[in-house]
């Protein structure tokens, strides 16, 4: 068997949504498993690389706005834009963490109804309630869930799972790892999928 | 005859020497031609975004230069990382702004000889002599261009160019513009491939 194709991301990003679906159709078509590990935007881009999030920056954010429908169309992802303000995926990556420990073949699940609720359906994904209710409905224990979500372990796991991907590295989401290699957004898709085929980036 | 693929640069970036030779051959491929602009990513990304060089962020900065070294690998690019510290790509601009006007068939073997020059020579570009070492290798006449570059007028063209660069939107290098479409970065050239051969994103 061999290693997981590793999947960073932020519930919170149109590139880690987008490259959720991409990367789960590259790893099938090459028999390889996809592991999903969270992470927050807001501390390794804000907090430890100092920058604003990158769609609020003149020229570059305009230029990421239509990349991410171009992508959406290229990859044949369903994707909307939504026009919600301040969105915060605290509970959502808090929640996948509890389902991959309480029922680890939900969490994926979850984190792809989180996806699709904030980037289909364009509602938000900030307050526990909707978090709890995408969980809900894949039948995973709702009240167990809310418990936890205010507890101190789950705050305590999301900040060493962001932990473990700042020492991986990891600054964005998507943020893919192949056989010893970081791939950092869709756009690198391609050259993650020869390497993959290859183990060279010659050609 | 078709419109030509436009193609921002600033000679002291990587990214734009490995896309310089990138994208000459996908032009070449489909029949295309490229036409060369300089800009200044000191303006855009410093100046406007308000961001340091993106090698120097925590994180990026290390992928970033990964990232270069296997861009260069697949595009098959002669490639070395040179260890200079403030390189300043003013007269290589303006100086390939002057070629275009007096002597355009050698605009761009000249930018192509100052990016053979800083990154895979490993010389510096910044001084007004080197540039005109390299245009006087290719023939051009290095005691006007001398004068020129002391001069008001190139001063002028390069902020004008700048600003037109800035009003289309680019904000970093290599920046493509193929029959209405932007892309930025060498990891986009597969996306604009695409966009070449079908007017679509849709696969």
């Amino acid at each position: 068997m061999s290693v997981p194709i590793v999947f960073y991301f932020d519930p919170l990003s149109p590139f880690a949504y987008i490259g959720s679906i991409a990367i789960e159709r590259v790893a099938a078509h090459h028999r390889r498993e996809v592991e999903w590990r969270p992470m927050l935007l807001g501390i390794t881009v804000m907090k430890i690389m100092g920058m604003k999030p990158l769609l609020e920056y003149p020229l570059k954010g305009p230029y990421l706005k239509r990349d991410m429908v171009r992508l959406a169309e290229y990859f044949d992802v369903p994707f909307r834009h939504h026009g919600l303000k301040g969105v915060n995926s605290l509970a959502a990556c808090r929640a996948f963490l509890w389902a991959r420990e309480h029922a680890p073949e939900k969490a994926k699940p979850l984190a792809q109804a989180l996806f699709a609720r904030l980037w289909v359906r364009g509602q938000d994904i900030t307050p526990p309630e909707a978090v709890i209710e995408e969980a809900a409905a894949l039948g995973l224990d709702g009240a167990a869930l809310e418990q936890a979500l205010g507890g101190p372990d789950l705050k305590a796991a999301l900040q060493s799972a962001v932990e473990q991907a700042v020492a991986e590295g990891v600054f964005g989401a998507p943020t893919f790892f192949v056989d010893g290699e970081m791939f950092w957004g869709n756009d690198h898709i391609w050259m993650l999928e020869h390497w993959l085929q290859h183990h060279s980036f010659r050609r």
